[in-house]
């Protein structure tokens, strides 16, 4: 069955916990981690705004896409990071998680996709 | 009881249904929603991007805050608007999703509040 390009906007919600709390300030790493998810994603990367607080805080960062978005910010004191890579039409969607996942490690994750635009 | 700071982190998904086509186009009319949920929830604004699809395609903007991220994806063809509203520590999520919804008018809505980093 060939769905409708409109139904296919997938939202995966990334809670990645235990992340080494340097690894969550390098904004290197962090823009590294969500350019590998856009290529997993086969996804075309429109705009990048990435954002260091610095001292003891973490990143906040965004790639704007033709198919939606990926966005990451960090708490380095708690070792968390929450990603979004919310991606429309045929996207290769677990295929970015699993991108994103090898370039910034954790010692555990909760993953979910939520369905947009269903109706 | 007070909870600490980062227990607050919630996820506001809102899908709008029977937007106006020539809104979901309007770049200007976006970004002032935008903003205006953003002053809503007493948010600092770090960066903004924006880009128009041209023709008949939409809109998908971003503000990136001190406080996380509000994004908006239109899909004019539809009448859908897909927006984020993320933040974390004490901001006022629901009087920004009410102010976005002032500014971009639609026939109905699906408006869910996801928690973030809650272990």
């Amino acid at each position: 069955m060939t769905l409708p390009e409109h139904s296919l906007q997938r939202h995966g919600l990334l809670d990645l916990y235990g992340v080494d709390a340097a690894a969550a300030r390098d904004e290197a790493l962090i823009r590294r981690a969500l350019y590998a998810a856009a290529e997993a994603a086969e996804a075309t990367v429109l705009a990048e705004h990435f954002h260091t607080f610095g001292g003891e805080g973490g990143i906040t960062g965004m790639l704007l896409l033709a198919e939606s978005h990926i966005s990451i910010h960090t708490w380095p004191e708690h070792g968390h990071a929450a990603v979004d890579i919310f991606v429309c039409g045929r996207l290769r969607l677990e295929a970015a998680h699993r991108a994103l996942c090898q370039h910034l490690p954790a010692a555990r994750q909760h993953w979910r996709i939520i369905a947009r635009g269903q109706h």
